[in-house]
């Protein structure tokens, strides 16, 4: 997974804030991502850059400086532009989710540019322009500017939740005759302490699988309720005599 | 949909930095989300945190503040911790995005608390047995720890996601018929200007089908390509003359 997400660069157009740029350089790392490019850098700053970058100071050291869009993506085999929710163009502008589940599978053969544009202004027409393809983060109608290292972030995270693939279940539920076990352990326990009798007993434990169904018990789970089951009997058994 | 998500809390414990708070205000505008919760605030740097804030300043002074995260979720309906990804409660740990769909159903009639821990340790042990489930951001193993604010703002993106719903295709496609008297026109005009003849131009316009299905093509933009190949003609009749 690693090789294909080096095959991707995060390219900030214009940036002026340094400590944009060190808290992208941080989400970069956090997400996997290794390629930093700027293109017209400020000059001063490099102190609020590292100070926001965290661990990922390799990443704003070895960024690659160019004076344009042009030069920075001429290598780049699909460059995305990540335009506002209110562009002009915005009937071509797809969601960043639906951009990652068509970008992930290129990256064995190509390299890929995602551009965003300065804290102010966004891209440019004619950087927008160079873009083979735009997207846009859904956002308030009311308020729609993101931060941009926000607005990177979550481009970045969208690549790094489709390029790990579906996300499988670490739990390994009780099997049925473990559930069937400790639901009979369940109505004993219950009717021996009379909170249930032979008439109501069906109708409350059938609620309660439902319970214990909805919480998808683990082993582990399972064998915690049947101590305490355990130990209700005790109580009950003490009680009686 | 404002009010559904006006029933969501983003509740920081124990923030140490201002400008993170701030930067989460100004995210959760974006968002779309309106109340914030402050557990144990800083008690200075109230500078920092409007600077960041940006447009989301209200959301900043109707903060509440509590004493301890108890009280703050006292009231709601479901609480969701987010933890580390490496917490040693990983197994009953959840994606972002699964909680994402379990939870914005529940919105119509009920209170929901997303925690999120301070910048350096996260949720308390005691804090994380509060939350009702628990969800971590799935970021590099080598370079775990995402920001407050990105980790804020991921999340909130993919509730503001869900519920908007699935997102439309906004451009309207041309249709078939349009494009076969596209095509018709195209293979008249590349024989017109002898780029192929009737041995090979099947093959060729084959190709170029392919291509030009691909990109999907408006109406607008197949009366752009239509208007090309009327000006190619004119050139190919002025040469013959």
């Amino acid at each position: 997974m690693n090789t294909l997400l080096d095959n991707i660069s995060i390219v900030l157009v214009d940036a002026k804030t340094p400590a944009n740029i060190g808290s992208v350089a941080r989400g970069m790392m956090n997400m996997g991502l290794s390629r930093l490019v700027l293109v017209n850098p400020p000059r001063d700053g490099n102190n609020d850059a590292r100070r926001l970058a965290a661990g990922s100071h390799e990443i704003l050291e070895k960024a690659a400086v160019f004076g344009t869009l042009k030069e920075a993506v001429s290598d780049q085999g699909l460059v995305v532009g990540v335009s506002r929710q209110r562009s002009r163009r915005r009937k071509n502008v797809r969601a960043p989710r639906d951009m990652a589940k068509r970008v992930v599978p290129l990256l064995g053969r190509n390299l890929v540019s995602l551009v965003f544009g300065n804290e102010v202004n966004g891209l440019e027409n004619s950087d927008l322009a160079l873009c083979h393809e735009l997207i846009a983060i859904p956002s308030s109608e009311k308020f729609p500017s993101l931060n941009l290292s926000h607005a990177v972030m979550v481009v970045m995270y969208e690549i790094f939740i489709e390029a790990a693939g579906p996300c499988p279940e670490t739990r390994e539920l009780a099997a049925a005759r473990e559930l069937e076990r400790f639901y009979g352990h369940l109505k004993d326990s219950l009717l021996s302490i009379e909170f249930v009798d032979d008439r109501n007993e069906e109708h409350i434990l059938f609620s309660l699988r439902q319970l214990f169904g909805r919480a998808r018990l683990d082993a582990r789970e399972v064998s915690i309720l049947q101590g305490i089951l355990s130990s209700v009997d005790r109580a009950a058994r003490i009680r009686r005599k």
